[in-house]
């Protein structure tokens, strides 16, 4: 039986989510829903946030047939996890528990430093993770680095520098707290996409954990059958067996254009769906 | 009778219009909105800023007892000032007439430049405007300036740098089409924020309009008794009698602690409303 895969995030950064999904779970169905009329997510409250990703989650299970949920988006999972699960009667999985254990395996120090949206620092949701794994970790929101995302400016110097501005305070604050961390988790589903900018900024040493491919891990397990390791060799192509589904709540035209670089392939056509609201 | 004036806004940066306002309309009773749950308008299709600034401008005339409002938005003035005069029976000023009223009495070349959303852009709502008034107008989106302000980065080198880059392109294709632009429009509420940036980076000789300073404006001309001309002295102090009061669809708390920077004064307490959404 080919497994239905319900991916979810408030824009079109989880994508990078469902690119490491197609490597791992290459013969899977999946229906992906941005709910761009109400992004970010990331800037909003918690109670606002828990009702937007609850419908989303519903349209997902009832009017597509997921059965497994991945919320690849770290807001959604650091504020409104237990809503979906309530909202919903199949396996959820966020981003935020794959992201603290592959911090776990990777830290030798114990010290990790998070990297987020607003919202998702301010829910803390990272640090209780990292605590309940014996991990010291320490949270900073960059709200410039989405939209330098999003403008493309992936590969721009003014990139560079406002990373290094971030990593620097970060940094510095782990430092006053007597931290010596040798980590740094990417907390926000647009940041793979400046993984070698964070590579370039980072200390010697200092591992950058992707959550997006620590999530595509954990959701793995969950398929015994069905997984693929990227490391075995080369990746299946996703061919005419992995059906590919994208839904979005406003700005299609938007996500079918930036969506491909998160996808690393195209996006397709893009459904319109309205979720009231 | 004092006046009541509704203002909108999908965010806090129209409290720059309403800053403007009091100082051209000080005895006027002020309702301002924010729709922060579904910010930012500047990245979504137009039907879907139209139904949302349509129950906007609704809560302030039925709710609040607006008799005129004021949309201080340029995203939704540019794509949904028609669906908002639908929606309501009162006069409706937005800030893209007044915004090209006053780049016709800057411009001697007839050539402006202007800077804006991705949304007003798109619109080409200031290329019409400035049309209809014999001046050539070229517009440009800088995604990237609106979290600038919001993350308080206003007198940051990193914005300087980030505004040199989207005004040198802008004057590069200005310079490509053979235009010689002596103005520039700031073709939304955050940029005012960002003027003395502006005014460092435009050529000698290039003047800077804000439009909420126009909007302001063309709104004391509906209430010719009122009008008090910031010009002719100290702009007397919004007392007792001036009544402001703040809605948000969200955010309650950052549009407090943000609001008072684009008002210039504190906003007070602002009023958590659901617009249904």
């Amino acid at each position: 039986m080919t497994p239905a895969i319900g991916v979810f995030d408030s824009g079109f950064g989880g994508l990078t989510v469902l690119r490491a999904l197609l490597e791992r779970l290459p013969g899977a169905r999946y229906s992906f829903l941005g709910d761009t009329a109400r992004l970010p997510y990331g800037s909003k409250s918690r109670r606002t946030i828990a009702r937007y990703a609850a419908q989303s989650a519903r349209f997902l299970v009832d009017e597509q047939g997921a059965e497994f949920l991945v919320i690849a988006c770290n807001t959604a999972s650091a504020l409104a996890l237990d809503a979906i699960q309530d909202a919903v009667s199949v396996p959820v999985l966020g981003v935020i528990e794959p992201g603290a254990e592959a911090a776990r395996a990777a830290s030798t120090s114990g010290d990790v430093l998070v990297i987020a949206t607003d919202a998702t620092v301010q829910s803390h949701a990272y640090a209780a993770a990292c605590r309940a794994r014996g991990l010291r970790a320490l949270e900073k929101a960059c709200p410039l680095l989405v939209p330098l995302v999003e403008e493309g400016w992936t590969g721009h110097p003014v990139t560079d520098e406002i990373v290094n501005i971030y990593l620097g305070e970060l940094r510095a604050e782990a430092a006053a707290r007597g931290m010596r961390a040798d980590t740094l988790v990417l907390g926000c589903t647009h940041y793979p996409l400046l993984r070698e900018v964070f590579e370039r900024s980072v200390r010697p040493g200092v591992k950058v954990i992707d959550s997006a491919e620590s999530t595509a891990q954990a959701a793995a397990r969950f398929f015994p059958g069905e997984t693929h390791d990227p490391g075995a060799g080369h990746a299946p192509e996703a061919g005419p067996a992995t059906e590919i589904r994208c839904f979005a709540t406003d700005s299609v035209e938007k996500f079918e254009r930036l969506g491909s670089r998160f996808l690393g392939r195209s996006v397709g056509a893009v459904e319109l769906i309205d979720l009231g609201g």
